[in-house]
């Protein structure tokens, strides 16, 4: 292989720029020409192709966001668009691509693996919700940056006495809410992955309440059936507490990386570069397993289907008795 | 006078506890000696008043929220509340009281100055909307804090290329979004005290674009008459431009307290307690010009009507263009 | 006026970025021409001025340091240097510049003066020791520096403990020292404007000792005739208490600018064209009294000798009883 | 098993108290009474022990520092101040003890354990200094706050086109280097396992230097042979690039915990309680290997051999091109 491309694909990630970075800088360092694509398929399709140097990514390792842009195409799911990305590769000998986002953007990956192109998928992507790997590029942050705004939240609830049920990211996968809310000591943790349980939610603020604490976080992910006003309202009317809302939204997706997510997407992009480098290799998805960067065929990681780890559930029951 | 106390009222803001260590260390120095009251006027009438010493302050300066904790009392407004108040203030021969709050803590106040309290007010609250003072407590630190989600959310905002319209607090006074959006290079800020111009902001956005500026930050102070869903979707139609949402919320009342708001309350602070050591003090408000504590008739400072500047206003506008 | 130029000399200060896309959009807004020179004065000497325009300063507003880089020039104090740089503006046709600095930077300006250029000063330094404003820009920032520092410090220190002294920057004026520390709550604090009284810094740390108190935080600011070694030394051996060092150093010059030195860098910046494009208008030294934007003649301005804020001082040791 | 206890000792680390709440909650959760020593070692002999609550632990999750307070204990050597901590042990009927510490606390519970009593070990230290653990409890909030502060550094060290050397924690692990280095994008990394290669280093300034890069920076473990100011002016003298220096110190150790320093102790916290109420359990280190919270016998633990991951290193070099 001679010439590679990297592209950043759906929601934008702290760390995204990171792993660009690794991907660039391990390409010249390997004497690969590389190339960025900008706004992700949709900057394929139009060629929005340019070629990088050492230079070209300097300073942006501790930036939050993209510097390749990144945007949703429905025109590379249309035959007419697909063949004209195929053709854009194709104007610039690209023979491998990194494709640095989520689950949509690693299926368009496959695609383009099908058409005889080499992809690495990277993890980029706040919710952790990719089964195949342990971690995903920009999860650590996001839940840094929830931390602190529910220690924010934390200030006003406990001066006025009163709950909050604090809304964040997370439509499938429940990992933000779980991780934030026993990190962050929420008394309540709601996760698209079990059912809501009104009972024992009003249990433990009514309990915590004889035991003299007239104040509670819970955390609720996005992807819970029962609405952020209906869960206040119900705790509300339950137990007799004042309950206030808060809705995160795009604060967690910005933001300078953490060093975890600096040093995951460092390791990941210089994978990729390992991965595309050696003979006769097949699309691949890189992940993390422990502290090991691991890789499956993307198809493969594609299929996987995780199940979140009930034990931090229970370790987080048993933290805010 | 022998005998004070203090106590926190209405919206908590970050800095009370700053002013509340002020005047306790304040009070001892001369000799006084210093209640605090729990849960502003409610907590007066249910006698949760204790004797403070040096000691009861230590590492909470740093600290968000109000460690007095703070309530609204409807009973205070009642003559048997407000009655069962000031026997309570008897039963501890307290004679004066350092009321920490807004308006409405104010007013409280005012009742209790009619039947011979000496009450000093001091201005703690995020919006900085008392006419009297150019700042209020919490009122840095409520923007430090916006401008950091603004940052963050202008990493999503400039690599999806889109505009994002973010809703912070403020009612009648739009301080909170004028700072932060000019501080933080929003490229439109709507506050309560002017009409919406929507050409005028929908012509902003596309000049923007045609310069290559492909996203933009909108700052709407919540008082502010369109509502933020409807700015939102009437940007999106006038201008073609994909238009986001975030509502901020109680994040900007919480968070350690900036230096300046520490400052300011230390100094408010101790200024309260050198006022209740003057001879025939009558209620004073205390408040910040320029760079000097100031103090007016308690009651003349809540009849003070405040305009906002226009000039930073306008500033805003020609570092937008 | 047709023609102006922005540069930074001296130390950095967070902010600069701040003043200089303010000077740019200003200018701009009032159809003037506007050219950075890169490198202060030695950059002036080179020929490093280049035109910019409104896209030229989008995203640095944020950005601790200068993006037109600093220096000290030691060419520019020669005839031939001064002569060069002279020339320069003359090829360039600039007939007005803006000087973003300290002290020195300011006397640089007072030169081009002399030979007929208009300069306007703007107080860039973190140190706050220009008599003529009350705050300088970079100083906020530096102090929320210092704070954020000592709060690590003291979770350390009362871990274990024990005493330590933090050694903060200003040579001549104290200011950063006695900001950060009457706002972080430290015990003793020193400053170059006034003697060392070891008596009574010892006093303080055996009184806190005697009151339960076991660790203590000492800021002194590097202009202080006692090192800090000699005063860690010699509080270990007349108080008993193990006393440790940190030298902040040059973190306290980095950084975000914090939303009150932003403020203040783009008003200044913004008042800085409008002298500038006043009729027959004179050398002049920007500057803020209270929260209004002032200025004084530039000579007027070097002159002036400043005196710190005594009752500041003395209000720290109220508070650290 | 029906009592425990657990206390902090040698160097605090932020995420011990994280620690303490875990041990204290989980304990309490199956039914044990709980102790807390304080002071360490040294507070264990002379009997400064508590029993604690749910509620005891309350409001520590977030704080940097150990709430038991820390020391180093002399007596705790001696045949007599071990006799008497033993005795202290049996006066409460305590009979298994959670340490949290680093090396030298380890060995002391190694002491303890001969004695009869079960101790489980939890590493918390920022040094990332024992072998039989992938991380320490505070490493990353350490590594977190150091890549801040480089952050602050570099904003000076580019508007000043000059080098800077840092000098961070680490006596003979250079983690903290290593992993702030790679992450913050240091141009050299110097750690105590690998000799100072002095023309490499320049070597890489140099070349950075002809590619147009004007400012790098420099991170030193203090373990490393050279000292901070002898490589700040090796440089300076064998590449003409003006060389600063900045030694960080205490700051390093304090600072609310990250989420994934929370997260670990929480795990590890509550795994020695599990391995507590274990049928004969004897002695035990608790680490984390991979994302799994594993353990080994005590002495076993201490006599592991670590090695520095030389990838990283070269990961850090590839990426410093």
């Amino acid at each position: 292989m001679k010439r590679i491309a990297v592209l950043t694909s759906g929601g934008d990630a702290p760390g995204m720029n990171a792993a660009i970075r690794a991907v660039v800088r391990g390409a010249l360092y390997h004497k690969l020409e590389v190339y960025g694509i900008e706004r992700g398929y949709e900057g394929l399709i139009n060629g929005e192709i340019k070629e990088l140097s050492v230079g070209s990514v300097s300073d942006i390792l501790q930036r939050g966001g993209t510097w390749l842009k990144t945007a949703r195409s429905k025109r590379f799911m249309t035959p007419e668009g697909f063949r004209r990305a195929l053709d854009m590769l194709q104007n610039f000998e690209i023979e491998g691509v990194v494709v640095i986002g989520g689950d949509g953007s690693f299926r368009g990956g496959l695609e383009l693996t099908k058409a005889g192109i080499t992809v690495i998928g990277l993890p980029g992507t706040i919710d952790n919700d990719l089964a195949y790997t342990d971690f995903t590029i920009g999860f650590d942050t996001s839940v840094n940056t929830v931390l602190s705004a529910l220690g924010n939240i934390r200030d006003t609830s406990s001066s006025h006495e009163r709950s909050t049920v604090i809304e964040v990211m997370g439509r499938h996968c429940g990992d933000i809410a779980l991780y934030a809310g026993l990190t962050g000591g929420a008394e309540s943790i709601l996760i698209p992955e079990e059912p809501v349980d009104m009972n024992k939610i009003c249990r433990t603020l009514i309990q915590g309440k004889n035991r003299g604490k007239m104040h509670s976080i819970i955390l609720r992910a996005e992807g819970v059936e029962m609405s952020t006003q209906e869960l206040a309202k119900t705790i509300e009317e339950r137990t007799g507490m004042e309950t206030k809302v808060v809705v995160l939204g795009y604060i967690q997706r910005g933001g300078s990386p953490t060093a975890r997510d600096r040093m995951l997407a460092t390791r990941m992009g210089y994978k990729a570069v390992e991965l595309l480098l050696e003979e006769g290799m097949t699309s691949k998805a890189v992940g993390v397993k422990g502290d090991e960067i691991i890789y499956y065929d993307l198809e493969e990681a594609l299929n996987m289907k995780g199940c979140h780890d009930k034990s931090l559930m229970e370790l987080a029951e048993i933290m805010s008795i």
